[in-house]
């Protein structure tokens, strides 16, 4: 599956491409909404390549995406919109034209290097600086979905809620998941409101209602549906993946103690659906070949999946996720940020195909631009833990900060940082971006 | 909160909203949207109207509206796109103004009454025969949510599925409730594809895939959010009903078997999302007006509403309920359909002033277009009850029908049919118009 876009020797023209430790070298190329900062500008889909963002139909409307009805073009076309929902719609086959496009245009020695060269004006208009825009939503949701796919985090957090029965039995045969609140879906950097609500203590005779005092994060890895299906209609597995227009990280913020109380029988609701933050860059599947592995080795005594969630090949993306912590005390201190966990994608439970082979089994329609997250993404080593719930052990075990602060669950002006990125041999390093959001009282 | 239009003796010149049983009388006058059978029309925003739909653009355009900037004429002028969302968003004085000009133009005597008396041609462009057109969903909705309030239906269910722990601690406290799925929602008269899906028998090693077995309606009123809230504010309760836009009939199909495997610990999920229908007309708050009473009366000994939920004056809505069932051997036999049960929106727990300011209270945005269904209207008895779960207490108690089938959950060919209406001495009855679907297998 891999073309010439992935080759690790290609180089951009954009200097900040070849950084070593660029998310966004030419080996990447994901897609994103933006609009320039300090104007009313209008959102404009995007590519950041190193340091700068391409506007794609600036580059279209230069002539540098390729001829007119070309799928590369139409593709572009399809970008007119402040969303990137159209561009979804198109399909594998338009989402693949338009990358090897922008991957030749992006080149050391291409025709669009030499003319940009010779025209500041129009290199200014194709070209921002990643520091100039402020990045929005990448799609217009219609539906949100967030999985639980991770078997590390259900069993950590089910014996907190549940000790004497943490796995349910249905774990290791449905990819668990419920519906979440597309209104609450904001990009990375809106400040997050620490919500109210109910909560009660297990000794109270009544729950009280004030600020949350147990927000959490969730570091999770969200995907994006590309082409839909008819409600009815199935996704078969094997299909699965070619619906898939790409991945982004989400942070599920999460008040424990609210949902404590509210989520019998019907699960998370306003725990969650205050804000979910994503981060702004949308990282194609093809983008992510290279890093294909194995699904996740279920352990001798698990079911094998039944066979409508049967996946043949690498259903699995080895992606290193680490999330980091910024208090305001290190703020003002000028301290760097502490890393508080470090996980792979690869030790989900389930993967991407099998959620969304899963989700439409019984004939639940999928709309281009619809987001389906992972859920906590925890692996086996306690430095794998994805969210306060597992590291602190819902508060029993604080965590010590360098500053000597320490931390049970989140406290106003802290600011959490999801990051994540796939290297190996033989091919270039990219990354998803920062997913930050800071907590405001 | 009576005005003009609620006006018992007001009668229209439309000649079958004088049938003492139609659903839409001149005082009611709700809105939705439709397209005429038959050809490529655009979809329309209309107001049934005895057995009549107007059009509102095409009576706006032919002057019967009121003069441009008022707001009747804006509210009219929202209503060209082919949703209600624009409406929606321009707020209760606007709707109201909307409704009274649409009354006064469908008055006996009004200067419409006469323009259209003499040119058959407006008048076929202005009304449109009801059984002419093919009913849209109303809106756009961005966000689904489903809400669990009557403690009769939550201690009927929770008895079969949790029979030691069937109310919950926190369902007198919290307006309990989930995220559905938007993508879902269909309007009424789609036929309803049995869904399939992971079903585990109690006694069985592993899940079986296969058609549900269980498939079941629920009886449900929705409520569309008109004004929504910025994220990270709350919608008080002193100001909650003023953001209501109107309600309408919901049918919430779920999968018994799928649900009773999948549900914990996270809801239902594939259970409901195949298909929800809704009915097609939505009916204003200002309609129920002389319909309001009461909310339920908590028994003694049940906790007051916590402040954020106290709501003064009348929360409730007093309209009555019904399921009808027809078989697919009655329609062979041209038999009529049956009623399988009758009950009260005011027996809710939760009044939907509570379940808006509820779900706005840890700063959730809601957006015009939202949806809010209320869960399964279910009554203390048991004639009351608003699914085959209650009725047949899961399979165990078969419903005899007259032709000598009997009936534990639907069969392929049942069509299920949901009534709603309001009637009181001192008013004109108004209903809320059909919610209707058939299996196919």
């Amino acid at each position: 599956m891999l073309n010439e876009t992935h080759d690790p020797a290609l180089r951009s023209w954009v200097v900040g491409a070849q950084a070593p430790d660029t998310d966004f070298p030419i080996q990447n190329l994901p897609f994103g909404v933006a609009r320039r900062r300090g104007d009313d500008a209008e959102p404009r889909v995007g590519v950041p390549i190193g340091d700068q963002m391409l506007d794609v139909v600036a580059a279209l409307d230069a002539g540098f995406v390729g001829d007119r009805d070309t799928d590369a073009a139409v593709a572009a076309e399809a970008c007119r919109g402040r969303t990137l929902n159209d561009l979804m719609a198109l399909g594998a086959r338009h989402w693949s034209a338009l990358r090897l496009a922008l991957s030749r245009l992006l080149r050391e020695g291409s025709a669009a290097a030499a003319a940009l060269d010779a025209d500041p004006v129009l290199r200014r208009r194709l070209l921002v600086p990643l520091a100039e825009v402020e990045p929005m939503l990448p799609a217009s949701v219609g539906d949100y979905t967030d999985f639980y796919a991770s078997v590390h985090h259900a069993t950590n957090v089910g014996a907190l809620f549940r000790p004497d029965n943490p796995l349910l039995p249905n774990y290791k045969w449905i990819p668990i998941g419920y519906h979440g609140r597309a209104s609450s879906l904001v990009p990375s950097g809106t400040p997050v409101q620490r919500p109210s609500g109910q909560t009660k203590k297990p000794d109270a005779a009544a729950p009280s209602v004030g600020p949350s005092r147990l927000l959490d994060y969730e570091l999770e890895m969200g995907f994006f549906v590309g082409t839909g299906n008819a409600q009815g209609t199935a996704i078969p597995i094997a299909e699965a993946e070619s619906h898939i227009f790409g991945l982004c990280l989400v942070n599920d913020w999460s008040a424990r103690d609210l949902q404590a109380w509210e989520y019998q029988p019907l699960g998370p609701f306003l725990a969650k659906s205050f804000l979910t933050t994503l981060s702004p860059w949308v990282v194609t599947l093809e983008a992510l070949a290279p890093f294909r592995v194995p699904a996740y080795e279920r352990p001798a005594g698990d079911p094998a999946p039944l066979p409508y969630l049967e996946q043949a090949g690498d259903g699995g993306i080895a992606a290193t996720l680490e999330v980091w912590l910024r208090t305001a005390r290190m703020r003002a201190a000028d301290a760097p940020a502490v890393r508080l966990s470090r996980g792979s994608f690869a030790d989900m439970y389930w993967t991407i195909g099998q959620m969304l082979a899963h989700h439409a089994s019984n004939g639940c329609n999928m709309r281009p631009g619809d987001l389906l997250a992972s859920g906590t993404v925890s692996g086996a080593s306690p430095e794998a833990r994805g969210c306060l719930l597992e590291i602190t052990r819902r508060g029993a075990d604080p965590i010590q900060l360098p500053d000597g602060e320490s931390r049970t669950f989140l406290e106003d002006g802290d600011e959490v940082t999801l990051r994540g990125w796939c290297e190996r041999a033989g091919a270039r390093r990219i990354g998803f971006g920062d997913c930050a959001g800071t907590v405001v009282g």
